[in-house]
């Protein structure tokens, strides 16, 4: 089946839910997104499923949170205040900015063609930091500039010690955060791709030095599969390996993740973009976080209060350890769980129809219970009774009576939900509505189906009928995360 | 028992693992902290109950996740760019910023006094707008101006079409997120209770007017009675009217749930402050944001590119919905779930020892699996498997060999862990190491006790035998979610 590409995405995510424009009602803030009803659960769910698999499963991995708002020193001596830049050209004629070196794919507003194609009228390409500034407190010194932190990772370097302490761990050990980040982005774009507000979800992990290359190979083996587990298409994530001159200077080696965010573009190899990086960044984060002279990598910390050399307890050894960087994108990673759940096939009206066929473990909703008509007051009960029920027991169900039956299936088939319960007159052991019950050919045994309900598949659109003491343990069994 | 001060708790939390001051290793940032490897659990259990009983338990409630940056022009027609501000009085002789409405408890670093015994040196107040500021995308104009959003409140406000056309939802309803705010508070302090960075748990129902009245009523039950469930003590909650010149200009009534987290304070009435404020704010949300002039409110909005009316759509009435607020803060919650939860009691050595008696769905960790010794690798392995099956099957658990038996036991009841569970010798079913045995009056009966541990309870420091076959079992019957 062929990749979808983004536009039909983004206009599910619109129709269904999942992503609207940020500020939408006033125009929009370039390339911002708000995660709705159905969004933020699957983003929580890739959320929970990457914490499952890296804290919870392991035994080598501490989890934390850190403040987006950062000691401006944390930015000086990690090296983004003088470097973290993209090149910017400004076009003197239309007055546009653009990154200088990606001007091959933009289009220049006024003049309607490839911004590559007004090259005399652009400016030398200068550096643009990508870091947002703000000003703390009340006091406008330059000492109160703080800036949105552009990555998540320097608060798991800088809190290094407090965690080996409060946790008594020893190298080799990891931390890892999920949060937002931003970047000044000089052009963002194609949906949550490539925004200005992201959520990461970064590992650093701490080794000894000459166990690195291994941890690494550990590490791209492991994400790699864990995208595989819930759900990506093996044909769509490929490994890149960063060559030399690709690599940032501090890093030893360097392999991305990546998707095939972009199946509709021609050169096939501009499909692929990165979906996660895992890096190799050797000892130059606790290193240049530790005061005093770093003779290594060139830098005197005069303001880090203690060093982070680690002094291993049994052998009493002492280095700065090696960071291994699995660093993944929330976004993209929902983002791609989307693209390749997404399948069509004809209904029974032989029009398209679209289904999610996402993980269950990543889909918002598990269970629809869905009553035969919203105006039969013992269905409704009955249906919300189920939904409460298995709620309590920690399945995610709603109770939805908004459409007729055949909708309300098409409409959760198309927002990803694994079953649909439907209540209907047998549940009740009532007789059906006269209407109800001439237009039945068979009429069916009611005292056999009293308290069993339909159960629907998304997959297979396949229905067994099930008593509803046994919907709690049918469901576990087909849910139970991966 | 007396409530513990904020000081027991800040130590505590750093020792532990709880909450850091951010960016500590560069002299913090002004009241940032880290949510450290214990405490990112703890505040995600918190969000999670929250966000069940309110998006999962019931059905007239909507989750999202928007963007912390918002056109600027949400914030123009909210009235915060005009009115979200903080009176600000200088000191002419040592140059401090001060709130003129909390002088009163405020030391001026200068004088080594009140700041309200320098009261001939303060300037006149003038408005200091809370609202950090930053600059999106590499033009500087104007026009590229945007604030961190200083409440999750607005981008419920401008989705409610987008969620009420995408989710087929009818009035009464209502939109809950948790998520990130900034305040530029020109005094933060009190730990995590007065920050500039927090994370709010709001919600945004929606009523027909003449019933907001008796929605307003509920949410105040519902929500004084989730923090009881949870573990709050009733002596240390309380609700609080705000008198009509207390309120917001537009708002009908609100009601603070207020928390003793002053318990130090001599002045009674000065130990509650608040924990969640539940507002009647009537229809200037949605009138403010509608296209067009609103003349109960005296705004023109210019610029929104819809309008919010709702259309009953069975009774085709025409009106703008009222909205009940209750907003919280995630990290006042914590901070609150843990005064309460602390406790103290002597240990078999007679020094107090710290007990953590926090709810089971907030604990951070549920089950910690200890090998009785950890240089035996039987029981290593023994543990390790317990510790991955507990895991598998969504109890979560940790393994932890990093002190003696004893000591362990005693850091779990300080991290407030209901359970540990105990591998030794009789486990494995085989004989003890002759030390051990030597050191024991009566031998136990090796085959009888194989294949079953110790479960140790934080709360009694009893201790039961139990088939680790049945060990699933038994926590699931008593860590079920509240």
């Amino acid at each position: 089946m062929a990749t979808v590409d983004i536009g039909t995405i983004v206009s599910l995510c619109k129709r269904r839910g999942f992503i609207f424009p940020s500020s939408e009602i006033y125009g929009g803030l370039g390339s911002t997104w708000d995660y709705g009803p159905l969004g933020v659960e699957l983003k929580n769910n890739v959320k929970r499923a990457w914490w499952k698999s890296i804290v919870y499963d392991r035994d080598d991995i501490e989890g934390m949170d850190g403040a987006i708002l950062m000691n401006r020193l944390v930015w000086k001596y990690s090296g983004h205040e003088a470097t973290f830049s993209d090149p910017l050209v400004d076009c003197r004629e239309c007055k546009g900015r653009f990154r200088a070196d990606k001007t091959y794919e933009l289009d220049c507003p006024r003049h309607k063609r490839k911004v590559i194609e007004c090259q005399s009228n652009l400016t030398e390409p200068r550096a643009f930091n990508l870091m947002f500034k703000t000003q703390v407190g009340p006091v406008e010194e330059e000492a109160a500039l703080a800036y949105l932190r552009p990555e998540t990772a320097q608060s798991m370097f800088v809190n290094f010690k407090n965690i080996v302490d409060s946790r008594w761990r020893k190298v080799p050990f990891g931390i890892a955060q999920i949060g937002k980040a931003f970047r000044n982005e000089i052009v963002p774009g194609n949906f949550t791709f490539r925004t200005r507000e992201f959520e990461q979800m970064e590992i650093e992990f701490f080794c000894k030095p000459g166990t690195d290359e291994d941890w690494h190979a550990h590490w791209i083996e492991e994400r790699h599969n864990w995208y595989l587990r819930y759900g990506l298409r093996a044909e769509n994530l490929r490994r890149y390996v960063q060559q030399p001159d690709e690599l940032a200077h501090y890093a030893r080696a360097c392999t991305d993740l990546q998707y095939r965010f972009f199946p509709d573009r021609e050169d096939q190899e501009k499909q692929w973009d990165e979906l996660e990086g895992i890096a190799n960044r050797t000892d130059y984060d606790l290193s240049v976080h530790s005061k005093g002279k770093q003779e290594k990598w060139g830098i005197h910390n005069e303001h880090a209060t203690q060093s982070l050399v680690y002094r291993d307890p049994v052998t009493n050894e002492k280095f700065i350890p090696y960071v291994i960087e699995p660093s993944a994108g929330a976004d993209r990673a929902t983002l791609a769980f989307l693209m390749d759940a997404y399948s069509e096939k004809p209904g029974t009206d032989g029009e398209p129809r679209v289904v999610l066929k996402l993980h269950p473990a990543l889909a918002p909703i598990k269970v629809a219970v869905l009553p035969l008509a919203r105006n039969k007051s013992e269905l409704v009960e009955k249906a919300k009774a189920i939904k409460a029920d298995l709620q309590r027991h920690g399945i995610r169900a709603v109770y939805d009576d908004t459409a007729a039956i055949g909708k309300l299936y098409a409409r959760q088939d198309e927002i990803g939900t694994p079953f649909c319960v439907t209540v209907d007159y047998d549940t009740l052991g009532i007789g059906k509505p006269k209407e109800a019950a001439a237009a039945e050919t068979t009429p069916s045994s009611a005292a056999a189906l009293t308290d069993t309900v339909t159960v629907r598949d998304r997959d297979t659109w396949e229905q067994v009928r099930i008593p509803v003491a046994r919907l709690r343990e049918f469901f576990a069994e087909r849910l139970t995360a991966a």
